[in-house]
């Protein structure tokens, strides 16, 4: 298929990558322009605009930091609008606010072009292994069209339902592992001032009703204090906030993902917004007195 | 080998029976007499109280609800302390306080007992399928002689270290699951009010980041508002009562403890102590308008 990309940061560059890897015929654009070459290198077309990379595609992959980004990559000047064909298909695989995202699938569908969102997990590993899990939200025909390119991209694919599903189950996402975090970090710190083996300790409850990804994979760090990417901090702290904003939008209460929001506005504050979200055990630590 | 057990409940029964079908000659009491029926049944000898019952034995089990029980029947009237021979062992696999558990140790070794604190997971089907996990306080001889017994009981059995070690990492298995039950609640009814199809939403989100024991296996009684058990919110209250208190000890703030703390008095107070712990999503479905 003729692919355009848009937003070659450090989950879009590999991403389409293993797009054109797969064989696609790919057209990138970025707003910082050097980070075309890369990719230009190994054969792909450049343009000068979002508008331009839609001209000839049949699907439109983008990947940016936020919502006002794809806002205006999508709908401003030089924006996918003016340059996209009816039938083409704009994939959204930012972690963006689904209101936005159903606001901004109206004003193309007006114009004869679908969109779909499909945020992704798995971080900077996943995309550049192609292992990510991609969440889906759109018309189900929309979706089955693009399904080559994002196998391409991810290997577990799920469909949850019509556009902006894919924004609700990330901001679901973003929310259940803030407890988590949260939860290993005070056991943890619970297990250090004790004086405990921690390494045992994990292993000794880690099969059972306490184990988790987080627990497996990032409890380490908060034992050693030392938090390696990973996932950035600012980045969670980020969907957290459109997965609180969504959840005041639809009246439900989360208490928990409120207060993992304000210890990591005091993590990024203080200067850990790159580090690992199991950073956050630096909160419980210094409060503890064990920093 | 010449095993008493004492406290014959919802746990103690189906692990006393275990500890019989591996071939240990059995000695049992319990406060409520005729729970020793269907043991005797099954050829196990009936002592009148627990200090009876460690007469002649080498290995004491209690499986008893809580700190001031095994207190009792360890060192009052007619309690352990008072028949058990010296160089026999006392095993406590109650979840109780690990300070009271390493003053009760003290007090038996001056008499030559030795005791190790071995409490459990893996609920009443664990118990009675002889899978629960163990986690293991004491020296490394006592704990060694006492394995056979316990490897009748459990199959992942930790030595994490000294006496009170078990009942600490019980500890941070009880404030770690806090955490992941209330944000998985939150992921949920945030997902519901959304009119997602949830099933799908756990299927997309299960494998990565927020992925759990509890979202695998409770987050269906959530989305169900309907929670068999399981584990009781009033045992798991009972135990997070324990961490926060060592906690309080030990100088750790944890924040998301104290509210599942909370939570659960409420959702207890409210009569449904006997539900599965997944019923804290009570809380978080009422207070967003969708019980």
């Amino acid at each position: 298929m003729k692919v355009a990309f848009i937003g070659l940061g450090t989950m879009g560059g590999p991403m389409a990558l293993n797009v054109m890897k797969a064989g696609h015929d790919l057209i990138i654009h970025n707003r910082t322009r050097h980070k075309e070459e890369l990719l230009a290198a190994h054969g792909a077309k450049r343009a000068a605009s979002p508008g331009e990379a839609a001209l000839e595609a049949e699907v439109i992959i983008t990947s940016l930091s936020d919502t006002p980004d794809v806002e205006e990559v999508v709908l401003g000047n030089n924006g996918i609008i003016h340059g996209a064909r009816p039938g083409s298909a704009v994939v959204d695989m930012s972690t963006i606010s689904p209101d936005a995202t159903r606001k901004m699938e109206q004003v193309l569908r007006a114009k004869g072009i679908k969109m779909i969102d499909a945020p992704v997990s798995g971080g900077s590993e996943g995309a550049q292994q192609g292992t990510l899990a991609i969440m889906v939200g759109g018309d189900p025909a929309d979706v089955e069209r693009v399904m080559p390119v994002l196998q391409a991209i991810g290997t577990k694919i799920t469909h949850v339902g019509p556009i902006g599903a894919g924004q609700l189950t990330k901001a679901i996402n973003q929310t259940i592992i803030s407890g988590v975090y949260l939860s290993i970090a005070e056991g943890m710190v619970l297990g250090l001032k004790a004086g405990l083996d921690m390494d045992k300790v994990v292993e000794a409850i880690g099969v059972g009703a306490a184990g988790s990804w987080v627990l497996t994979y990032r409890s380490k760090n908060m034992i050693d204090n030392n938090y390696p990417l990973g996932f950035r901090v600012r980045l969670h702290h980020k969907d957290l906030g459109i997965a609180l904003e969504t959840a005041k939008k639809l009246g439900v209460t989360m208490l928990v993902a409120a207060l993992m929001d304000q210890i990591e506005t005091g993590i990024v504050a203080r200067g850990y917004g790159d580090e690992d979200v199991s950073a956050v055990a630096r909160s419980i630590r210094e409060q503890s007195g064990i920093d």
